[in-house]
């Protein structure tokens, strides 16, 4: 049947419009003709049997034996020792826009921790008419509220400024996940221990040994942020944050504080490790940017990438890809197969929402030559991610941190792709 | 400090407004006053090395050892054997709307099969103009959707129709789930094979021994019907019918054939077991409606529940649930404390989604005395959620399917609840 499945003839029809026409006529094609039911029927028939009776689900279900490559991976060069950690999203096998938690990425300084609910506080302190400490079910009983937001660290890419051309989506973008947050509105809870008036920035730190102590605005603090219980309606894991997390929508994925324990108001900001000696940007000129909290606009092809190579022969090809902006909504991803001379308006599978990942497609007959691959996206403020050369002539080389530039696949003729650059 | 913990003392401030004032006064009353910083810092310090060094992430992260109670579950003595069962997702213990697959209620009627993506095919053939037969890469060349929806069993809240009042809005509403996915529209595939002029059904069925044959209008086989690849944006769980599912967007979960391996295009529905002895409901005078694939609006509040009691004083209180409805988008609901005499409108998290879980919460200050919770959902073409009275005077009591009677939880005093009907 393998055999008979392989493209042999041209389709027989053309009842869809476009790109998606020559697509699904070549479809046809590779589809087997059926000359007459009974080869197919019997094919069901043996099939049906060899299915036979099967299993009962468990209490909680883990994905099939066949998936079992679909997971978090690490770089093993990375990091000096195990549990200085990080492991990255596998987004070249996903689709949609929802990461499951199972396979979210995760980045600690100092290991997870297994915190109780009952062993769980959460202080307010500092520069508040009193201060307060609220345990896990004190936290349950203020209003609630539900989002979905991207989570991207701000080293994703980051590898990618020299030049490391790791070989895979997974291990160039993969430290990004996008889940809905259920939680509790920060301002709720500052509104709650009352800031005084010279109150302008809140500090933020964990329950883990690393405590990841981060400065944040005042204005954030009281704009969108969340005290979160549950991502995708559960229990947020261990490696998560469990039982609380911070959410701080649009922002880089450090000051997200997992096992959040305080919050200090201060008049000025802490410049703690995590702001000062890590999560900035230093400059050719040896000077660091700091405060760069926003992740900028960024996209990039999930499929086809080197872990997820074309399987097939020329003919009808989906290209997909993920695209966001810590600055509001993506309104638009252009796809180009030629390295940047000729751009193509992709389809997004939905109208862009603020500060979360948006899937893009674009459907295209591929001619089965090697393609160099890229997306570039556009967000509601107007800005157009740019490309790495671009960042590079303005940052220079010592950046780390906050590389949104366009990503390049070359996909070859035999369908399997390599992480280049084109200058 | 647990002591300490306890609500000693009324609220010294007022800062939101409404309900949720009262609320947040009574969380800082029952959240510890702070005798200066000393004995907090001192308990954080403790608690900070009391947590240590954690661990690193699992490649694929399982839910924390102390939610292992958040699980599916069956009811013991509804099921003959263990190959033809069911389980019900734990809705009492989610927020938000999204369902992970982990938790997400199954029904199958031969067991769950594990079928290889290289062994899957699917054939549509019947008055088609070219039978055809795809292989899973073949579906994937086909471009695709992305889309939340709800799936409900048709016999979800059903065996409460005779008042068999199971103890826990898990065991009473949790053949639903509601989840985001990925796959090729159903109409693309048949307009590929080309349906006939006399075509006026689908028959479709699965790989499974069952193969739980449904026919379906050829009307909704070219709307919004998907056959998807994904879910939440990983592949389908064995349970939930690896490699590919069939989603009929708003009716009943047993015609999103698992494991889908043929449809049929016909000139009249092929009437099979699943949509005769089956899925029909028998009223009181023993004629049986048939062809009810529409799910009804319904809701039910999930907190406070049997399963999910008040661990609190009076005070502060947040309610929430889940509404639908499979004709479109939930417009409002609401919320009764003394079993209907009196309507509070709650408030929705979000903006109601066509044929998707929309959450609501009421927040209110709980007078500490028992209530008799129900709620009430309203669809956008004006339809309300009747009681469960007004159901059987027109049913009568030999329904199992679509019970979308209002539920009522009697929450007492000391915070526990139980299903109980009032007349």
């Amino acid at each position: 049947m393998t055999t008979k499945q392989k493209g042999n003839g041209a389709s027989r029809r053309q009842f869809l419009t476009g790109a998606a026409a020559a697509g699904a006529g070549a479809v046809a094609a590779a589809a087997a003709k059926a000359s007459g039911p009974d080869p197919l029927i019997t094919e069901m028939q043996d099939w049906a049997s060899s299915t036979g009776a099967g299993v009962d689900a468990t209490p909680y279900g883990m994905p099939i034996q066949f998936e079992s490559d679909v997971v978090r991976r690490n770089v093993e060069w990375l990091t000096a020792d195990t549990i200085s950690s990080i492991n990255f999203t596998p987004i070249h096998a996903l689709d949609g826009t929802i990461t499951p938690q199972g396979c979210a990425f995760e980045r600690h300084h100092s290991g997870a921790i297994e915190l109780r609910k009952e062993d769980y506080r959460l202080m307010i302190n500092g520069l508040v008419d009193q201060e307060l400490v609220f345990t896990y079910n004190d936290l349950e009983r203020f209003p609630r509220e539900n989002r979905v937001y991207f989570c991207e660290c701000a080293a994703n890419t980051g590898m990618e400024w020299a030049g490391a051309q790791l070989n895979g989506a997974q291990f160039t973008h993969g430290m990004i996940h996008n889940m809905e947050y259920s939680g509790v509105s920060l301002r709720t809870l500052l509104n709650e221990a009352g800031v005084k008036p010279e109150g302008k920035w809140v500090y933020v730190e964990g329950a883990d040994a690393s405590s990841n102590g981060r400065s944040i605005p005042l204005e954030k603090a009281l704009d969108d942020c969340l005290v979160a219980f549950k991502a995708n309606g559960e229990a947020l894991r261990m490696e998560h944050g469990y039982p609380t997390r911070l959410v701080v929508p649009g922002w880089e994925g450090n000051m997200w504080v997992k096992w959040l324990r305080r919050i200090e108001v201060t008049e000025v900001a802490v410049e703690s490790r995590e702001e000062t000696s890590k999560y900035t940007d230093t400059l050719a000129n040896g000077i660091s940017r700091k405060w760069t909290w926003e992740m900028d606009a960024k996209s990039v092809v999930t499929s086809p990438s080197p872990q997820a190579p074309i399987k097939h022969g020329p003919g009808p090809l989906v290209i997909t890809g993920l695209a966001w902006s810590g600055r509001g909504a993506i309104t638009g991803v252009d796809v180009t197969l030629d390295g940047g001379k000729n751009w193509q308006k992709a389809r997004l599978a939905a109208p862009g929402q603020s500060k979360a990942l948006t899937r893009f497609y674009l459907d295209i007959e591929w001619n089965g030559e090697e393609m160099f691959l890229q997306s570039r996206a556009r967000d509601e403020t107007g800005y157009v991610q740019p490309t790495k050369n671009q960042l590079r002539e303005v940052r220079g080389l010592n950046s780390i941190y906050h590389n949104n530039g366009i990503q390049t696949w070359w996909v070859k003729a035999n369908g399997e792709a390599e992480n280049v650059e084109i200058s």
